[in-house]
């Protein structure tokens, strides 16, 4: 009987998403029951295969379901789509920079396939299956579990904790009010955020000092691992992108956002400083949509529902997810 | 080999739902897979109860499948969910006057239990492993169906032609802009409107044409069936909310909405007038939330989706309607 | 002591208005106080320019007053001003064809300047200084008045009624939902319409059927005057956009929508059928944004505000309006 | 020829709004044109009333000029507005513990009516008539310049700055999302901020730290002056109210927001941080209606608009405060 905790990661690959995704399946604490997929980053044909690529490398005995082509709703009104900040540019000799590499060219083609369902129908399924609470690892637009919610409500009696990559409090991404995953389906995050369930809110306050800087991508690539060429590879990239986009607190890096959830149920103490805070989300379409919107006041108007993270470890956090990355090897 | 049309009914009965349910279960040339309920007219527990109980009467082999307790997003925004119309009231004597009965207490308990999944994940199986075109008769707010579309698109293929009975474009009974079905989950109807598929729009225009009144009701208890005199209990209570609360063009009728769409698909002759329209329903949660927006100018502005029943022959639909339902014997 | 009606008329000239305006100053039943212009079928600029023209023909002394440049708030989200019809389209030998034309090139240069003011404090300074009731003639979108009434909402208390050119009930314009007027500024209609004056609501329903013909151009030209050479240039560059964007019920004709208004108070039998309905605006900026929201059930929500135009003898009205416009000389 | 710097106010007096009037009417730095009142912390007829009375009390001479009754559009829908925090209770023996005194009994009757004109059209007259640029101080809800900017554009060709309390970045009040006056009316706050005038926002950032306390108002109750006296008590009253609803980072305080304006204008080293940024406000009703969205990203997506004030130097504030109410006699 296993002692592992056990997991469903649901994700938009997208490059911070696959370290993620490798620093989950390089952990024995964990059993990762299935990786969803979702729209986001990219289109989910792109993350889908990304995914699978990453799986197949580590661990391709772990289902990969293809999930969500867009969010629930907010694509029926076009207007809501559009960020207001650049992501995606060319360099003087037309090279694209970008957060996210479309395809995972530095990773071996995929040995496996999708699971022949989709993952609404797969996360409700899991869940009425467990014989124990699982935990649920959402670090994309939060489409799927929001429409598994909506087809049976009861599968959150199933859940552990909801540790979600998602929201700001002072920082914000996407737009001058808004975080991409949020912002990507703002009504599937306000449905997760208020299921009931124990909530962790990884925002962008913790996440933007979550980062790998240029040292760390020199020391990946000492390893000569494919794990290691990879990851250098990607941060690289991600490097040159924030250093465009989003210069952050540091000089020479890039933020790992999705990967500091997996850390975080590893080893808290990676995360400084949180908030128990009631939290919901704009999904109104206008200036602040898709805003995460903490009652920080000195007498809310609610309850709490979420624990929100607002700071970060960065070197605890670099070193953990070296140590892992590095257990790779070939 | 079947040769049977293959349906799947979504409902959420109430009282001319129970009707269409019959009328579906009593006539030869359908085979229906299984029937969807909704929260709609009233609760789900109601619908699916009520549902529950028709079915053991007349196929309890035929499965009834539990569906969603609320709307994808509507409920989100506590602001958007009262119509502005009378629906249920007490006469003098302290009597419910509604136009949906609560309990179905003139039918014998249900033989038969929900099948063991929700109305989502159910369709999207059932739909892939169709061997033929299935088609749809949707007859309370568009859920199920919507949020099957969102987990699967794929499953548009196998659908042969959707029957809905929702928005109007004169007749408008919820608001002063919509219809029922259309206004308790707008985007779900947004979203089915444009899945691609044939859609045949059976709106108030003609379903307040689609109506038993009090011979009917005389002429069904004559029968002494089961099916006869309940039948003619929950058309003698219709009849006296539509009195109350929306004389029609017919004195003491009450319209039977969601019977038509299955009389249509036995015989498109019951609609004396259709129009091929760009439709669309409006989300935003204004005076207009949940209106059929049908595009009736000269020359309009997109392709049309839908074919829109805007008239019935209601004496044709009568005399169909009590030809199959006295059918039922015992 | 002027026995006569005192009218303030709001246009946004436009063809349709400038005849509108023409038979009112034509008309010895009316006084007219002055004249507002709004941006609406053109810029401020346009509208102002093109009524100067107007009024300088007819009656100099009437003081043309600009007012504003756009709607009160729609223009502050960029994403709701686009209709989705056409109204401007070149001919095959490049001229453009129109509702309306840009500049007024048939009458001779304005003679009178605007007022040293503008049209919100105007409309507040003149009714509270009116020692009768005014009339109010509201052909164009509605945000001089609907500014003017929250700037002090005490000037109602000198308004007569408030005859409005908006709305449609089964008829509409600008988009599948909506009348061109409504739309341009919803919040000033939905302002106005709940104002607490007696308000006529002149409908497309009653404008479509407000038309002149080719045989009326004709006659118009045998005048061999200034007002019947111009009326007869923009009625027959009308007719030639009605032909080929929203053709109506009679061939070879187009709506002189604002003109039914000044002759409806001059003889209210032009109308032939209205109703006392309640009205209300959608200003959500959905797909029914500025639809004007009717409300036909026979067991209405709430109390009626608006009399309903909802058709036109249109015989009598190309007589009565060839009968005034024939009166200018010269 | 007068070398004092002009100023209008525009206030919904409201009890930090009396103390900013005293604060301008006590500055010979300042000649006040004109004080328009509004809708806000309390409805017109007591805003009205109370800057009537304290006005009388220090400059009769002085016009109060009564604006507008409530929001330009919000109010149309009545969905937009109820704040979520607390602003009225009852202590234990029945007194009402609030923000803001309902009447200035603490003031002798007013001696002066309100100028008959209103708001909106005073100010488009005096800003047109000026001989050299106004400085505008908007402390309540924005409405009346708003309309004013709308009546007559051209207005802001004749303003010097503009500072406005309002907004917020980390600090908030009526929501777990919006400032009070920004709240009050969105979309007049979005028209003003978008009218290309330079504009200094003083958010509570900054108020919040714009704080008398209970030793202030002992000194000021040492006076034994009107202006003492009255200061005095309903500074004590809102130090009630906020320890009770609202505890600042200063026990036994009150923030004085709208005095800081008038005290940024005598010296601006009273405000110890500033960013430009590019501010806008979300006016579509949903969780976040009326927020300030500041970009503070490190690359944003527009150019700044404001010089947004975060932060106060409270003993200085204090200091002034007192040094320039203690100037009244009798
Ligand atoms: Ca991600
Ligand atoms: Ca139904
Ligand atoms: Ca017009
Ligand atoms: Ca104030």
């Amino acid at each position: 009987m296993s002692e592992k905790r056990q997991l469903i990661l649901d994700v938009d690959t997208g490059t911070d998403d696959a370290i993620a995704i490798m620093a989950a399946l390089l952990s024995p604490e964990f059993e990762v029951l299935g990786i969803c997929t979702v729209s986001g980053n990219l289109p989910l044909a792109n993350t889908t295969e990304n995914t699978l690529r990453v799986v197949s490398l580590l661990a391709p005995q772990v289902p990969v379901i293809r999930g969500c082509a867009g969010p629930i709703v907010r694509d029926l009104d076009p207007r809501r789509k559009y960020c207001d900040n650049e992501e995606v540019l060319e360099d003087e000799d037309g090279n694209r920079i970008a957060f996210h590499v479309e395809e995972f060219d530095g990773l071996p083609p995929a040995r496996i396939a999708p699971a022949p369902t989709n993952a609404v129908c797969w996360m409700v399924e899991t869940l009425r299956a467990a014989t124990k609470k699982v935990d649920l690892v959402l670090v994309g637009p939060l489409t799927n579990f929001a429409l598994a919610l909506r087809a049976d409500p009861s599968i959150v009696e199933h859940v552990g904790q909801i540790v979600i990559m998602g929201g700001g409090c002072e920082e914000r991404n996407s737009t001058s009010a808004a975080e991409f995953n949020f912002f990507m389906d703002p009504e599937a995050a306000q449905i997760v955020l208020g299921c009931g369930a124990k909530i962790v809110l990884v925002t962008l306050d913790a996440t933007h000092h979550a980062v790998l800087c240029g040292e760390d991508v020199q020391r990946m690539r000492s390893w000569r691992t494919t794990v290691g060429d990879f990851v250098a590879q990607i941060t690289s990239e991600r490097i040159k992108a924030y250093t465009l986009f989003q210069p952050l607190f540091k000089p020479d890096s890039a933020s790992m956002h999705d990967a500091l959830c997996i850390l975080y149920l590893l080893d808290g103490s990676v995360i400084t400083k949180t908030r128990l805070l009631p939290v919901s989300v704009d999904f109104y379409g206008g200036a602040s949509d898709g805003r995460s919107v903490m009652d920080t006041r000195s007498v809310p108007a609610r309850a709490p529902n979420c624990t929100v993270c607002l700071g970060t470890d960065d070197e605890k956090f670099s070193r953990m997810l070296l140590d892992i990355l590095g257990r790779a090897k070939g």
